[in-house]
């Protein structure tokens, strides 16, 4: 993915290795530190713990200008409001723009110092603000924490069937759902077993296998989970070890 | 937000530092530790870096299941794929589920240790998987970070207010949902009878008790119907008619 993570001034060489382990988990892998406090640092490889191939293969450059030179489209992270109104964007529309416009250039996003944040100076090389939602009143989002952020929603922009890959269903795959003839069976075979057992009065039924139909339609069971069931009722039925 | 954080077993109290802040920026306070290694610690009160708070009033426990006794609907965060399929679930789809589920009662995402995640045995306590995307072959995200994502999600989904004026649940608003501890009483019930009953073979119970658990997570059973399944198990059961 050809976008760019550029960090600026930053204090603890921790967080140059915790982004760069960030930015891989997610498919990223163009880092650039302009000013770095420490840098190589041991602390910044101990928290890349994987991740060392972003940190060798990053550039260190002076100023800011020329992380940007061959860019396209800049955000700037602000925690903050600013008096001069920038565009602001919250990070899931960021990731949108900064994908698109890494089709055709390169895109980049760029942090400030942990304390305190870019400058206005800055700034003016971004195109927009990304602004990372937070509690009023306790807003420092640690630095790698919001290169989580962003990367975690270019991964989730970039992945073309985000949704497809889910299995939100919680079946196995390789199982195919029970069909209303067998949820049908089921529930004649549930009935019946509890009319036996008393614990159903025909007589007086209420609503009771309407509101067992609900649960187990909740559960949508596979073919396998229904003849367990079954099998569960047979070995239960009144009079089976009779 | 009514969504409590539990880690199971963290190796690096900075870790849990880190996530407490996390928790903060992002508007949740309910943290629970289960057998942290080291807490209290200083590396976890440095990292949180204005979250002591949340420390200060952490929860500290073990076994899982005290961490869970009073939860409706728990995710578990996992990066593996499980044999036996868990329904899955993305951070945004299942930040919805958390928010939904908190409106009526308590809801949790539960992370094990660092270096090996939840076992299956923590993960039968859980309704749904939580898997963050991430890179196939880069796979392991930081614990903090994990919790970020899932929190920044939360964030997210509570300013959009998804939940509001929706019933995703499927249950009747008045009827609180099943708690865990209620939910393990119902297992027990259940597991016993089918011992009785000779359908599991306490000797050989191959994934029996795991399948039905899947199933009835699934389905989130309210108080009323896991006090009707209970009074099914007990008609039911071997010689309740003789």
């Amino acid at each position: 993915m050809n976008v760019r993570i550029v960090l600026v001034g930053t204090t603890h060489p921790g967080n140059i290795g915790a982004a760069a382990r960030a930015m891989k988990n997610m498919g990223l892998g163009l880092l650039t530190l302009v000013r770095p406090k420490y840098f190589p640092h041991e602390d910044a490889t101990a928290r890349a713990s994987g991740a060392e191939d972003i940190l060798e293969s990053a550039i260190v450059v002076d100023p800011l200008e020329d992380a940007l030179a061959d860019c396209t489209w800049v955000a700037g992270a602000s925690a903050r409001s600013r008096t001069i109104g920038w565009p602001s964007m919250a990070p899931r529309e960021c990731a949108g723009r900064l994908l698109a416009e890494s089709v055709e250039g390169t895109a980049a996003v760029v942090f400030g110092p942990e304390k305190s944040g870019l400058t206005n100076e800055d700034l003016d090389r971004c195109h927009a603000l990304l602004t990372i939602p937070t509690v009023p009143g306790f807003s420092s989002l640690n630095l790698a924490m919001a290169v989580q952020v962003i990367c975690y929603e270019l991964r989730v922009a970039g992945m073309d069937q985000y949704a497809a890959g889910s299995n939100t269903s919680g079946h196995d795959d390789a199982v195919r759902l029970a069909t209303g003839a067998e949820m049908e069976h089921f529930y004649e075979h549930l009935e019946s077993t509890l009319i036996r057992s008393g614990f159903l009065d025909p007589e007086n039924p209420r609503h009771l296998m309407r509101r067992l139909r609900r649960l187990f339609a909740r559960a949508v069971p596979d073919q396998n989970e229904v003849n367990i069931l079954r099998g569960i009722l047979a070995s239960l039925e009144p009079g089976a070890k009779d």
